[in-house]
C-alpha cells in the first residue's frame, strides 16, 4: 500500500529511529567547519542525544550562517565525495550553496519518489515534469524521483505551452509536476484552444515551490481536470519532496524519518504546542555531505492535529501561512527585495528611489517594479527610454531569475521612503492558508 | 589510464565482443513492432549474425521509419520498464521519440563518464553545465554521465552569463559543457567584463551538439583560455556520448563496444573504404529498450585512419562536413526548412513566400526568415506590425526551439521560388571539416 513500509512507522518506532539517526547527523556534522567548531564550543557529540527532542540541545542554524559558510563552509565529506550543488539566488544577494553526495542525492530520490507515489502515480505511469530545470531544484529534484519511481517521465522544462500540450496528448500523460502559476495560465490555454478539463488523460498534478491558495488550488483542479497536491520542499532540505501532501488532500506529511520538524516561536524560539502556527525549524537525518542541524525555514506553518485517514503516521505540516522574512516567492523563484535594490542600483540611469509593488491577479502573486529614472534620461525619446527599460528587465530577471513588470518613472513621482531601507508595497490579500514553498 | 578497460580493447577482441552484442541486439528487436515485422520478414535471427559485418544484411533504419513509428512503434520492452523519453522537434513537424530503460540510462550515462574522463576530467573535479536541459538531451545526458565520473556537478543551464561566471568563479569550475555558439559570446562577455583568458580555473570545455569551424574551436580556446573537445552525439542513439575527442584532439572515438558505426556511399548505401567520407550509420549494441539497427545519420564524415596516440583501439571520426538532407542545426536545435514554412502557413497574416536565410558570424551559422506579409497588414501601423513581428517570432521559436531572426517584407519583394518546395538562400561559407552535431 505504500512506497516504502517506514510511512506507516508506528510513533514509537519513529522516535527510535529519528534518535540514531539524529545520533548519526550530529556525528557526522563534526567534521564540518561550522558545526565541528559550533559542537566542539558546546560540548555536544552523539551521545547526548537519546530522543528526537533532545534536538532542543542544539542552537538553531539561520539563513545568515549559510551565507556566511558560503561556498563551503558547511561540507562533511572530502570533497571528491559531492556530485551535485543547487545554488540559490542571482549573482549580487549574498548566495547560499547545498552540496550532494552520491548517497544524498540517491536518499532524496527515493523521498521524492514516497511523495509522488502517495499522490497516487505508479511504475509505468507517464509522468510531464513542466517545471524549470538547471539550478531550480524543482527540475533535477523531480526529475530524479520519478525515474526512481518507473514513471516515463518526459523532461518537458518549463513554457512553450503548445509543445507541452502535444506531449500530454501522444503520450498520455498520467501526471505532471508544474508551477501554480503556470498551471493556471496553462488551464486559460487550453480553454482558448478550445480543450475541455476532461479531454486530456491525466489525473495528477504537483504543485509547489510557490503560495498559492486553497481557492488557486480548486481553480487549477477544475481548468485542468485533475486532482493538484501540494508539495513542500526548499533547497537547504534538498529541494521538493519534504512533506507532501497524500490522496486525503488534507495537509503534507512531512517526512519524519528524514527529517526531525519543529514548530517554533518566532520571536522566543520556544517550542509551540501542536497546531499553533510557528516557524519551521527543520534537522536532516539522512544527509551525509551536509547534514543541517535545526534550520530556521522562516516559514510560518502549524502541525495539523489528529491522524490522516491514509493511515501514514507522519504528521502533517498545515499550508505555509507567511515568511517571518520579507523574502517573496514569485514564479518558483525567491526573492529579496534586496536584491532588486543591488541590482537597480548598479545602473547609473537609475534614480535612488523605486517601489516594488506586489498584487494580485488570477489568484497568484505578481511584481512591478516602479523605478525613478535620471531626468535626461526621462526627457530623451522612446527608443532610449525602451533600450533602458529592455536593460533593466534583463538585469534584474538575471539576478532574481523571474522576469518582473518594470515600469519607468518620473524623478520625484515616487513618495521618498521614510527610514525603511527596502521599499515594499504590499496591496496582496491573503486568505489564512498558503501553501509551501 | 582509461575510464574503462575496454577503452584499450584489441581489435579481435572488439569485434567478438560486437558480434555478441548484435546478436543480442537483434534478439531485443524481435520484440519491436517495427523491428519484428521486418526481420520476421527478411527471416532473420540472431543466428544469422557471426560477426560485425553480417550487420550489412539488415536493410537499413532511416528518420521517416522513426516517424512513421512515432510515439511507440520502436519498443522493445513491457511499458513500464522505460523511465524515460526526450522528443526531437516543436508542434508541427513530424516529430520522433526515443524511450530509455533504466539500464539505457545507466549505460548513455556510462558512456558520457567515460568521454569525460577521457578529455582530463576526474572525480571530484567541479563540473558546470552551461548547456540546457530538458528534452534537449545534452542537458540530462552530459549531467548524468558528469554525476556517473564523480564530478561535482553544477546544472547551471543556458544564459544569464553573469551568474555563470559568478558560478565559475566561487567554486572554482574545472570544465563545462557549452555549445559552441554560446562559448563565443561568453568570450566577449569574458572580454567586456575585463577577464582574461587565465583569470579563470577552468580547463576543459566540451563543445558539440552544433556544427563549428575548427578556427571556431581554436578561438573559444584562446578567448576561454581553456582546451575545447569536440563532441558527437544525437538523439537517436542516446544524446552526446557516442564519439568524443581525447586528450590528443585528432579526431572523435566512436565507442565501437556500444555501436557498430559504418561509413556508406549516401546514394549506394555500400560500404565505402577507411578514409573515405560518406554518410555515417550506427547501430545500437547496448540498448534495451529501443535498439537501432543501421540508423542513417545523415551526417558525412569518415573514419581517420591510422591509430590513436592515446591508446585507446576505438576509430575516429572526423568532423562532420554536412548532411544528406536539408536538416539546419542552430544552436544545438535541428532545425527543418518544412517546420518553418509550416509554423508561416498557420498565420492568416502571412503571405505565401518566404526565404530563409542562413549566413554567418562570428565564426558560427545564424539564421534569419524573411516574411512577405499581406498588403493590409504592411499597410497598417508600427504598433500592428510590431505585435505581428513578436507574435511570428514567438510562433517560429515555440517550434524550431531557437529564435530566429524574422524580417517581414511587403508582398512581391522575394522573388518566387522556381519548383523548389523549401526556400533556403544558404550563404554560409563552409571550411573542409565542420564537427558533430
Ligand atoms: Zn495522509
Ligand atoms: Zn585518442
Amino acid at each position: 500500500m505504500f512506497y516504502d513500509a517506514v510511512e506507516g512507522i508506528s510513533r514509537d518506532s519513529l522516535a527510535a529511529l529519528q534518535t540514531e539517526r539524529l545520533r548519526r547527523s550530529v556525528a557526522t556534522c563534526l567534521a564540518s567547519p561550522f558545526y565541528g567548531k559550533r559542537l566542539r564550543a558546546l560540548g555536544l557529540g552523539p551521545e547526548n542525544f537519546n530522543s528526537p527532542d533532545d534536538v532542543r540541545k542544539l542552537p538553531f542554524t539561520v539563513k545568515d550562517d549559510l551565507r556566511a559558510g558560503y561556498p563551503d563552509g558547511f561540507l562533511c565529506q572530502p570533497r571528491d565525495a559531492f556530485i551535485r550543488l543547487h545554488v540559490s539566488s542571482g549573482t549580487t544577494g549574498a548566495p547560499t550553496a547545498v552540496y550532494y553526495t552520491a548517497n544524498d542525492v540517491d536518499s532524496w530520490s527515493h523521498l521524492v519518489a514516497r511523495c509522488m507515489h502517495a499522490v497516487g502515480l505508479r511504475r509505468g505511469d507517464v509522468f510531464q515534469n513542466m517545471s524549470g530545470y538547471g539550478l531550480f531544484t524543482g527540475g533535477l529534484g523531480i526529475h530524479y524521483g520519478a525515474e526512481r519511481l518507473g514513471c516515463l517521465t518526459v523532461p518537458a522544462g518549463a513554457g512553450n505551452s503548445k509543445r507541452q500540450l502535444k506531449l500530454l496528448r501522444d503520450f498520455g500523460v498520467d501526471g505532471v509536476h508544474i508551477i501554480p502559476s503556470y498551471a493556471l495560465h496553462f488551464g486559460h490555454f487550453l480553454q482558448q484552444e478550445g480543450i475541455e478539463p476532461g479531454d486530456l488523460k491525466w489525473r495528477f498534478a504537483l504543485i509547489g515551490a510557490e503560495p498559492h491558495t486553497e481557492r488557486a488550488r480548486r481553480r487549477i483542479e477544475e481548468l485542468l481536470g485533475l486532482k493538484a497536491f501540494n508539495s513542500y520542499g526548499l533547497t537547504e532540505m534538498n529541494g521538493p519532496g519534504v512533506a507532501f501532501e497524500c490522496a486525503a488532500q488534507a495537509g503534507m506529511h512531512v517526512w519524519e524519518d528524514a527529517y526531525i520538524a519543529e514548530i517554533v516561536d518566532p520571536v522566543s524560539g520556544e517550542a509551540l504546542p501542536d497546531g499553533e502556527v510557528g516557524e519551521l525549524v527543520m534537522t536532516t537525518l539522512c544527509r551525509d555531505g551536509m547534514p543541517l542541524l535545526r534550520y530556521r525555514t522562516r516559514d510560518l506553518t502549524r502541525f495539523i492535529p489528529g491522524e490522516c485517514a491514509c493511515g501514514r503516521t507522519h504528521r502533517r505540516l498545515d499550508r505555509i501561512t507567511g515568511r517571518t522574512d520579507d523574502m517573496i516567492i514569485i514564479k518558483g523563484c525567491n526573492v529579496f527585495p534586496m536584491q532588486i535594490e543591488q541590482a537597480l542600483m548598479a545602473m547609473p540611469e537609475v534614480a535612488p528611489n523605486y517601489l516594488i509593488e506586489l498584487y494580485q491577479e488570477n489568484d497568484m502573486d505578481q511584481i512591478r517594479v516602479k523605478v525613478e529614472i535620471q531626468d535626461e534620461v526621462f526627457a530623451a525619446d522612446d527608443r532610449t527610454r525602451a533600450a533602458l527599460h529592455k536593460r533593466l528587465v534583463a538585469r534584474l530577471r538575471d539576478e532574481i531569475l523571474v522576469t518582473p513588470a518594470v515600469e519607468l518613472v518620473r524623478r520625484g513621482s515616487i513618495p521618498p521612503a521614510e527610514g525603511k531601507a527596502v521599499r515594499v508595497d504590499d496591496r496582496r490579500v491573503h486568505e489564512d492558508c498558503r501553501s509551501g514553498a
